[in-house]
């Protein structure tokens, strides 16, 4: 039930995953050909014999206006612009082009997505854009004014454990824009957490609304693109906006109760940890275990600079934690720091001696500097470590009833790089949060115990 | 000519190392064996019949002074110890120890290393204290008060291809201390570049003097640990570190000329900048070829966040810009987003016509989002595709005589991972700084600029 009015290998592409995602029906247009990619190819929208509901555009600007024409005559609902070269190229002609399409939209009855973007990610409906994104659906809606963030955050995420209900990618905004994807998801069922790539607003008293709205009912998450005078500029020529004053910006986001991030890998971070650090922490105080003294100096800044606590441990606890741990190469503080880290029974019962402290709100379990396979003389990358460690996290967190956050460092060599995705596959498939480091994971939760607390 | 004192695992591992590295001589010391990985095994440092230089001791910290004894009898220069276990422990006794320790190093006519801390490794005698560093040496020596970060600095930064002279992890700093080693790399014909991770100074006069006289002859690029109150905490417990006021520290780096960064990743950027930055640029001007909207943006807000200035272009040079680059898709402003970006020539004639602006000081090409075997089909990471384009960037900074940084994103999948190795590897074969992203390229240009410029 897509036709894609195909001339550019965007197109080609999105049609090709659109057969591989199994999609019911795709309708290749192009006067040029009788078949593509094995599939007939017709030569307008208007000679496809089936229902069309949503036809993908990549054929240059100037023959826009024709192909909308053919668009209403066959009745379609949706039609989504991958071309550019509109209003975001400084031109008047083009920005009255714009115009034009709308026109065409509002009298045909249907909808513009775009122009300037990649459009819809559906992974219920197999309506994909991409190759390697994951087709189960998940409760993450993510509405992007650029392309890149829209194919990325499913990608890039999906070793994480981020399953996505719609991805909008709106670009110039002509027709359908931020406002109007807000109200929406804030009311879409299948969507629990929103988060959105904007550059800039269109209609400031109808964001504030639908904003307000929907912080009302879930989680949102704000990547704001062109926060710097240079960045405004190039977010003008990229997807013709122009941002009101970001300071004005931000103070709307803090006082409706959204979390702001300052990127993508940041969008990322507390998307995992406000999907898996179970329960949510409501207190900034953390409790840190892993192995090193570089480390554990690293974790204490990185906590602090971040403005969560890490509270002392009284003595009763350090001489709790004694009775389990060794005497000699660990430290009794928090930073935890024990050689013993490769012990699941270790970290679960120091785990859960320093749980059971009222001002530690969450866990984090660390392994140093180093990539997995370096630890246990590369025992703890081997299944037969992971997955009773695994349980013993799960254990802490059942038993604390606190959430424990995983903190696993990527590698840069290929054979370290297996381990560590194997690793991460698994905590990941129990449901725990795992970030990549300890800033990373800092920065996250410093931002969701603040947006709890408002 | 290295006695290893074997009781823990770390001297197994280092003279397992040694032994792999081609070290002329290693002895291991056990009284409970009489070979240990095929090398004849002493009952103790005495017994060796050779000579024996360096001394590597893992052994409980009680039998410590009776080993001293024995390292003074055989004549030794150096004793280095892993064991832990002393002031840092916050034990009255144990720092007793340590001082006891120290009258016998001064009575027996040799120096210290620790304890708490892996020691020296000193590529060009094939002195290694771990497996997988590179053994070519090169020019940056590099002090750490932690091991791990002594360990991980030479191993995760071989690949962007930083080499060392030599690395000094010290630890609780008994006898040779940060002062001390920074006279010794200042006038060391071996090293053009000094890095230092720090976390407490011994003695304030005497490192003021020794930094003093350091930046003065080369760059030295510092990373404080314990830079808040916690991390202060955790540096006591780690190397027994009283750090004095962050403030007055960093009043004194700025003030010598320090270049100071925030952890290990950012120590690693500034060390490629200074290496391989050439010539290193003396403004703040960034031109950024790259492509795709999103990230163009996101080039402008790191760009400006880390004050470095994103020039705009004027119509002469767009305009001649134009000449050479496809008007469809392209964005002829500063960020200059291309869809040409796979073409070298492309690459290369669109870089030199921005380096021919005055105010242009360095050139950035990046990738986008993607990771590079998404690029042209995979058609980037091809040899066939990576050596014009090596030859390409080099031909544009031959000619115009400005810096080429170029920005790879590491793929976190194994086959793009494996494409994103091979293309770095040509890169920086050919001499050329690679970054990680755009923040990391913004951040640590920065910070070189404003010390070139101090």
């Amino acid at each position: 039930m897509v036709g894609a009015s195909l001339s550019g290998s965007f197109a080609t592409m999105v049609a090709q995953s659109l057969k591989a995602a199994g999609f019911p029906a795709v309708y290749p247009v192009n006067p040029k050909y009788t078949e593509i990619l094995g599939l007939v190819c017709y030569p307008s929208v208007r000679a496809i014999p089936g229902v069309v509901d949503h036809v993908v555009v990549s054929i240059p600007a100037e023959s826009a206006l024709a192909l909308l024409d053919d668009c209403a005559a066959k009745g379609v609902k949706s039609v989504h612009f991958f071309t550019a070269g509109f209003s975001e190229s400084g031109d008047t002609e083009r920005a009255e082009l714009e115009k034009a399409m709308l026109s065409k939209a509002r009298s045909g009855g249907f909808r513009i997505i775009g122009p300037n973007c990649i459009g819809l990610f559906v992974p219920g409906s197999r309506l994909v854009n991409a190759t390697g994104v994951p087709l189960e659906p998940g409760p993450i809606a993510f509405i992007s004014q650029s392309g890149g963030h829209a194919q990325n955050l499913p990608l890039y995420s999906a070793q994480r454990g981020l399953r996505f209900s719609k991805v909008v990618s709106y670009g110039n905004a002509l027709d359908v824009d931020e406002s109007e994807l807000l109200e929406y998801f804030s009311k879409d069922p299948e969507t629990e957490i929103i988060a959105a790539y904007i550059e800039g607003v269109k209609d400031g008293q109808r964001f504030r609304k639908a904003l307000q709205e929907a912080t009302a009912r879930k989680p949102v998450v704000v990547y704001k693109g062109g926060t710097t005078e240079a960045g405004q500029r190039a977010a003008h020529g990229h997807t013709a906006s122009l941002t009101s004053s970001v300071d004005v910006f931000n103070a709307l986001c803090r006082q409706l109760g959204t979390i702001q991030v300052d990127d993508a890998e940041e969008l990322i971070d507390v998307l995992v940890a406000l999907r898996f650090a179970r329960p949510l922490p409501t207190g900034t105080g953390v409790a840190v275990v892993g192995a090193g003294g570089g480390p554990s100096v690293l974790a204490s800044d990185e906590m602090e600079k971040a403005r969560l606590h890490l509270p002392q441990l009284s003595p009763e606890v350090q001489a709790e934690l004694k009775q389990y741990l060794p005497l000699a190469g660990s430290i009794f503080s928090n930073p935890l720091d024990t050689p013993n880290l490769a012990s699941p029974e270790a970290i679960s019962v120091a785990m859960r001696v320093l749980g059971k402290v009222p001002d530690i709100d969450m866990l984090i379990y660390h392994l140093g500097f180093h990539p997995i396979s370096r630890w246990g003389g590369g025992r703890f990358s081997s299944p037969a470590f992971l997955q009773p460690a695994v349980a013993a996290l799960m254990q802490v967190r059942q038993a604390t009833g606190k959430p424990v956050l995983m903190v696993l460092n990527p590698a840069l060599d290929l054979n370290e790089m297996k381990d560590f995705l194997a690793a991460q596959e698994a905590f990941v498939a129990a449901g725990l949060p795992v970030f990549h480091s300890l800033r990373q994971v800092a920065k996250a939760m410093a931002r969701v115990v603040a947006w709890s607390q408002m």
